[in-house]
């Protein structure tokens, strides 16, 4: 603990070891001892910085969850024109499903976590909210892509898009699906529910 | 093994067996020994019908398969006046979500399986069947409704309505999502796919 950058960089590497071992052995394999020889670090660091391993589970998911905004975001700043929000919102999508080690081990942390939940609600109220959280930003790019679209329509095009979003990438990282494949059925997902959304045809039920 | 029907009764009691030993512990939790005490039989009467663990997961997968098939039948011989093909196909999904014991365990089991394959491919080939399968009655469905629809278009719609209700199910069954809003968002999915392949404007990439 000598200066806040260390703090802060062990914090991350003892995030990054359970992103990892999740991965790889899910959450049941996740031991804090065994953690601590992932991220090389002693258990009482763990125990520090997390309580206790619902604590390092928890932090774990806010991780999974930021890490992901992160290479999904498709910064806008700089060089790239202003891309419209329909373009906006498929690459965005579609940069969930990317044959890179970081996307697959998150990807596969994430589906994980979901999973575990079904026998296991520690992690139901975090695992709400980034839900939530995340649908909400489809929602906004959605929104943006259909001016005219009523808000829930928006919404529950939104929920079903994330949806279709894991149940494809669960294949995908089961090995049965291809990658290709996954895109093509990911953005022709987005077409139905833009093409729904800009008929006026609401499909949902009120 | 006294008589066929004897015989019969104790596989199926052992695959019930194993259907709620995965529902309730997951596939890593399953060991032939708890099997057994959960089946009434003994380790060697496992052994003797299905060889190994692998092969009671192997059967396992395929009696939850039938058994969803069987609670989705919607049953067009007797009473009922013969549906139109959208209806049937909106009742076949939406039969997958009801607050029913049986429906939940198997549900539950289903999910477990596929989550568990994207650590260990020992049932891929299994799965990667019956998913095809399904996805080709799904298909079957939706061609009917949409007559006109090209077979690329509704194969890509089909997979997609496999893998949304996947997504939503998986929801559901933690806890995350109410089951009229599961059924909602379902709907207004199987809608938003049909207007598409109905509207001659292929969402598909060919």
């Amino acid at each position: 603990m000598r200066d806040a950058t260390g703090t802060t960089e062990r914090r991350r590497a003892i995030l990054e070891g359970a992103a990892r071992v999740i991965a790889r052995r899910g959450v049941r394999g996740l031991r804090v001892a065994d953690l601590a020889a992932e991220a090389g670090v002693s258990t009482a660091l763990i125990y520090y910085h997390f309580k206790d391993r619902p604590g390092v589970l928890r932090h774990a998911l806010a991780f999974i969850g930021d890490r992901a905004d992160r290479y999904t975001a498709t910064g806008d700043e700089a060089a790239a024109p202003p891309a419209d929000p329909r373009e906006l919102l498929e690459r965005t999508l579609l940069l969930e499903f990317q044959d890179l080690p970081e996307v697959r081990e998150n990807s596969t942390a994430w589906g994980e976590l979901r999973a575990h939940t079904v026998f296991d609600p520690e992690l139901r109220a975090e695992l709400a909210a980034a839900g939530a959280a995340w649908a909400a930003e489809v929602a906004d790019l959605l929104g943006a892509a259909c001016p005219g679209a009523p808000a829930p329509a928006v919404t529950g095009a939104a929920e079903r898009l994330t949806a279709l979003l894991e149940g494809l990438s669960v294949r995908w990282l089961s090995g049965l699906l291809p990658l290709w494949h996954a895109r093509d059925l990911m953005l022709a997902g987005v077409r139905a529910e833009i093409a729904q959304l800009g008929s006026g045809h609401s499909a949902e039920f009120d």
